[in-house]
């Protein structure tokens, strides 16, 4: 019998290639959906050293053309059997400015990655998982899926419409057999741009590490039927929690 | 000094006639923006009897086409001084579907409805208010706007992302001086759709009469700027609260 | 016909007194329940002031001994008819200590003065509204009731009760006509003891004015049985928001 | 080096002893506080054949005389090392009335079984825990925490202020190293009690299988401090999802 197939899109050095590594330290197969192959280098790597017999694959996938999406996930399923666990992992950038700055492009483009991408790879993903009452789907996202900003207004107003999406889905086709879950980070990450966003100021131990929010991952993906988390928060210990 | 003017986007038979009279009742002149001067009708009448020697007029406005929300924007600050407040209150079709059913096209179509159209009045609106330090911006909401569902997706997931639009806002200029309030109406209205829905089973005390809907807005007009609500709920007494 | 009466635990010279004016400019009678009359010195003057012929009376009351709060509320019935508000407006001190610094003493007090008063004050009170099918109960409550806190958990763990105590009336008697409401004030009030408090750093726009809360809570008394709410927040338009 | 040590507070035959059992098969002291030797028989035998050479033992408390639970931690000190683990689930009688119906006495005894008793486990317990920098407190806590009820009301006042308590600690004491969790159990458990009251309309699939909810309780203990959950929400697959 074929390994277990875990879907990653947005699979880049950040939270991407930590999932990427867990997953494929189970024995996985990691499909992974990203812009670029090489954005996607390091999780294909931590694939490969983690899972040395595993196909572990790159696919095209830009969330800003949903289509694609669509395409790579259908391509996903052509060459993997057992597609169990779907993380959808893509984020927007990081914009700071005040909401009457924001562009209709601005909202097109948000909407696309957070919510329309996401979909694209659910409707192709899920119906399997349905079939077999069986699947995980995951999505990463953040507290500004519960809070409006007066500085990043868009990234809330993705956030927001990618918590919606993560409900609907939950309380539809929970009861099929298909667990959905909605992972709020209420913290910075310890990836790259955050380090390099911070600078001197940067603080290990005020991000959450990401082999450490990968294991959580993990564990919603071995959360048994009878007590599943829809929606889980994380953060480090040193955050000041405000919602 | 010329009267104050509100201007009501989705102003059709139901809550959006009742407010075109609360306000007219306070001699406020109304612009309504919406997809026929038919459908607003009712609107335009209402405000015509009950302030006779205001400036109504209708807008075509389609949410839709967001743009046209933008050019109907700009026509009414070019018709009017004083505009005191916007009213978005427009809604999509409440379509029943499960989320694997949405199409792309119901997700692009809900986001125009609830936030890109919502946005382009704003931005063209919010400015002058800004200059003013003064002015009133209230978004029709629901429950759904918290809480996502198995069999009325689209739905939350525009109100989701119109809610974010609302906190967004809010967090950024009520410091200038301009309210926002999200009015969630956890419940169904008195209207000609939900009476046609329900048929037989219609009990018109189990749903929010749309003239208290009016007069609740009016409220929140008259809400001094030391006692501001930014989130508004409302629901009939006999409503089983659940969120 | 005799007039209406409004009962007012914990009617001071805070929110107290203005709630106490507010409803005697519409002719309702006072009556003012506090641990001292002295205390209540303000609020009665108001009362008499505001509404000349009303038989506006102080109780004793003191919610650290709810059954003084139950004899209070029980010689209220005796000497008024039309008994259409009652407003629990106690609070206990803002004591800042961190929660293993909290006594058992502490705990007892607060869930007197939050919980335990407010329900002998609803318990004596309530029948005869579910009589009337008519009615309204607001408590007063702050965004600590949604929100603990590490430096200031005992106002939190009252907070908390009172708001549960709130959806509990709320959920069982709304269909009995009497309206039931939690009043979130997300903010400081411009109170002596805020004004004392902050010293020269006080700043009179970051608080919320008395006169607009009671105003609110006038509006809260009138939303008609059609469209309540039963959870109202508010905040000055200062304020920075973060829940 | 001594074993670490798990105290449960509450360890019956429901949950309690799936937890016992859990922490023991990872070679877990467990130190158990109930009412009666008798009642928390079943999860001392579990801890016993799970973990044969570990130091299992029964404590008396009861949390409606909060003093005996204070006297029963400090036993537990003087008698573990490595006390790592405080896991607070006790609960009241899910006793269905309306509010009015709620007697004073109600009132206090929800109180002291929800709050006055952890509060009393935690003054005693966390201290430690605080001087080591490591340490996990976990409340079994409900929906019945975040939302009212007019047929349980008594349940919801408890919980929301456990929740509130949980909060107060995790705010306070996170930065010290301890970690704070509230599991919100949103569904009813497979327990004696469920199965009996139930009858013959009891579904498993309907409820959270013990052992399920134990294993979770067992990550919570496992997460890293740089991703931590405060709060924790638990259903089972069949769930109608409201809240």
């Amino acid at each position: 019998m074929s390994h277990k197939t875990c879907v990653i899109i947005g699979a880049g050095e950040g939270l991407g290639h930590a999932l990427s590594r867990r997953f494929a330290e189970e024995n996985f197969n990691l499909a992974l959906i990203s812009r670029s192959k090489e954005g996607s280098r390091a999780a294909l790597e931590e694939a490969q050293k983690s899972f040395k017999d595993g196909k572990h694959l790159h696919f095209f996938g830009d969330a800003l053309q949903p289509e694609s999406i669509t395409e790579a996930a259908q391509k996903v399923i052509e060459t993997y059997e057992n597609i169990e666990v779907l993380i959808y992992n893509v984020r927007g950038g990081y914009e700071l400015k005040e909401p009457l700055d924001m562009t209709f492009s601005d909202l097109e483009s948000i909407y696309k990655i957070e919510v329309v991408g996401a979909f694209a790879a659910v409707k192709v993903l899920l119906p399997g998982m349905i079939e077999k009452k069986q699947g995980k789907i995951i999505f990463s996202s953040a507290t500004a899926a519960l809070r409006g900003s007066g500085t990043n207004p868009i990234y809330a107003i993705g956030k927001f419409g990618l918590r919606a999406l993560s409900q609907n889905l939950a309380k539809a086709y929970s009861k099929k057999g298909v667990h959905i879950s909605h992972v709020r980070l209420d913290c910075a990450l310890d990836v790259p741009l955050i380090r390099e966003w911070y600078g001197k100021n940067f603080k290990e131990e005020e991000t959450a590490n990401v082999h450490d929010v990968a294991q959580n991952y993990w564990w919603i993906y071995l959360q048994p039927k009878s007590a599943w988390s829809n929606e889980v928060e994380l953060r480090p210990f040193t955050e000041d929690w405000t919602f």
